[in-house]
């Protein structure tokens, strides 16, 4: 790390200020960079991480052991982990960011006026971004990847188990700018456990234009309640695959299986699965029996308990929880105008889906739910900047602001309007 | 005024809570709502008003005398008066706000993937809307049609010395509501003069999704430290007109003093002249002589002053100073970097102009300067929705989130993805 007097002072507001100041100056430098010179510092970057897998891998040995220390779970000791592989990924997903289109210059729209005078609203950076994440070290990587490509500068607030390796990704990323020509104060990492720091970023709006949180529902929470400025995120991805009385069968069946069992930990996983009440009941036994085989629990109304044994009942809770897990919440409801009520009322605005052949059904659903993504015969798994062919996301907002769904490197530009005259003044 | 309910309370936070509850149910409804039926509300809405000029001329002349109790200072007073003309320009608005596109519903992109899922951005209404205003009571009528127009309900907190008149035209516009189908909480007032309103209103994120304020800086303030939800505004419009050595002479001319003088008390007011001081001294001379002849105060650097006897002395107070009055504070500077490094530091990233032959000056201004609008060869005057060709603006945001610049219907946008599929599952 590069910020001795940032560290010198143990006052976590001193040196998120001082990190801050640092970041907005380097942000006007590369908000202002070449599209090579972007792109030459994520390649540079790649490269030195993949040099640096001996001091990468000790210094994950040092955070893997703090965090066995701390008793960590299993699944957040693994995700902490690096290995060749990650590592190469972390550097391959870089130069994949190198090779998307640079959003800052766009022309987003272009016209002229009776008077002459040609508008052009034109793709500028946000500025500084502040993005707070917990255990994975990748993030560091990947979120200072996209910041960079989109002109912003970031500081990057990492959990306290994962700050070697962290910083040694950040190192790497400095390295990748200075080869380049561009400030290393264009991403910064915060160098203490201290959580104070979190606070101290969140205060500040006249440093840091946008914070992305990335991690559990009480670190999002804490995030959105406290930020001085605008927030990037979702709490919850609280998806729904509403099953219509005119779905084909086959086709809602393996789309409800899809949406809640290919990965269940991620916010597109499906959570509740809504059954029109006129649909054959053959389709949602086969979809409870596609999904208590693979050790799916079911959670389900009356109605649904009656149909098949292993349902267990639920409660009002389960229409507004989020399990991130093998479990299922399953209601009958009637028809698509009353799935559009449940998901409206108990829903987390992410993704949900509807399966139906009827297309007045479909225009309907898609109209009305109030999600950031709205679906027709497809899987809620494929709420994903990826997916949407964004090339890669910061994460998935749910805000009606600025941003909402996938956040890739579009998401993270402002415009400015850039008019061009040959003298005209206002009559 | 319908609100019996809430007006029985003299609590405005509980007054405020009943109407952003009705207007947040109210803007379910509208927007799902056919551009069609909100094209009807508008145009029965001008009517309404059209019908009500003597009951608005009656509650204008209490407003106007509690102005007066109040000593309002006389400009203060004219905003506030209404007379037959202001307020069929009212109704005239309010029809070319109907004979606007409607955005809500819009396709802003569209792609394939190669799994075949097709991606829509949709545009969306962003939700419920709150202005807070001060004297003009015709900014009710403005804020309200567009608002509607663009699918969002609004909750209008107007100046309490306007509240008669507000009150007659909310009534109007809920009229027009009314008359084509859509609910009355669609456009509310907060119908009390107790301050504590708009605290309440800036205190509710979870009913309230933006807030536009209207009026003097004091008010923008306070609404941008305490609003707890986004804020679409411009604290200060401190524009500059920066007159390059490689100007055209009478281009510079007639572009600074139109800048300046066409109108002084708007947010496009230049408020700074910058010369490059390798510009004939002839020019400054004849910007000098045009604006002082017109009865405009100059302040100016000893450069400038050594130049012209009538420029007074500039403090460093003047360069950080929005006028909005005959007043120009004028300085030389060494070429298109400095002045750029000027308007970044001293201007409020509003509207700035440069004036040159020189392209590459030009394009450099333009990228480096960090305003909502940059222009060329031609007059910050032109900063405003109407004159960009959006129809009509509620006011310009100098913010970079979301709205920047003009905020018209547009602006007041939020977007989902609607994504369609047949049968896709992700792998």
């Amino acid at each position: 790390m590069s910020m001795a007097t940032a560290l010198d002072t143990d006052d976590a507001t001193a040196q998120v200020r001082a990190l801050a100041e640092a970041a907005r100056a380097a942000s006007h430098t590369l908000a202002l960079a070449e599209t090579g010179a972007k792109n030459d510092a994520l390649t540079a970057a790649a490269n030195a991480i993949r040099g640096a897998e001996p001091a990468l891998l000790e210094a994950n040995a040092k955070d893997v052991a703090f965090g066995q220390e701390k008793n960590l779970s299993a699944a957040m000791i693994d995700r902490l982990k690096l290995d060749p592989a990650r590592i190469e990924a972390m550097a391959a997903g870089l130069e994949s960011v190198a090779a998307l289109p640079d959003p800052v210059g766009e022309v987003m729209a272009a016209w002229e006026r009776p008077n002459g005078l040609r508008i052009e609203r034109v793709r500028v950076p946000l500025g500084v971004i502040g993005v707070i994440y917990e255990s994975r070290p990748n993030v560091t990587a990947d979120a200072g990847g996209l910041c960079l490509k989109s002109g912003n500068a970031a500081i990057l607030r990492g959990g306290s188990e994962s700050i070697h390796s962290s910083g040694v990704i950040t190192e790497c990323l400095q390295r990748g700018l200075e080869d380049a020509g561009l400030p290393r104060a264009c991403i910064q990492m915060v160098p203490t456990r201290d959580r104070a720091a979190v606070g101290a970023m969140l205060a500040r709006p006249d440093l840091i234009d946008v914070i992305v949180p990335r991690g559990g529902k009480s670190l999002i929470e804490r995030v959105m309640n406290e930020a001085r400025m605008p927030v990037f995120a979702h709490l919850e991805g609280l998806c729904h695959v509403y099953v219509d009385g005119a779905a084909d069968p086959e086709m809602a069946r393996a789309i409800a299986f899809n949406a809640k069992m290919r990965r269940t930990g991620i916010c597109g996983a499906a959570e509740t699965l809504l059954v029109d009440r006129r649909a054959d009941p053959a389709i949602l036994q086969a979809i409870i029996s596609d999904l208590a085989e693979e050790g799916c629990e079911l959670r389900g109304d009356e109605d649904v308990r009656k149909l098949d044994g292993r349902v267990k009942d639920a409660t009002e809770d389960d229409w507004y929880t989020e399990y991130l897990d093998t479990i299922l919440s399953v209601r009958l409801v009637d028809g698509v105008e009353a799935a559009i009520d449940h998901i409206n009322h108990y829903g987390s605005h992410h993704t949900d889906s509807i399966v139906t052949e009827d297309a007045d059904a479909a225009r309907r659903f898609l109209a009305e739910v109030d999600s950031a993504i709205v679906m027709h015969n497809t899987s809620t798994q494929f709420a994903d900047g990826g997916e949407f062919g964004m090339g890669a996301e910061i994460g998935i907002s749910t805000g009606r602001m600025h941003a909402r769904g996938p956040v890739g490197t579009e998401q993270l530009t402002s415009f400015k309007y850039v008019v061009r005259g040959e003298g005209q003044i206002r009559p």
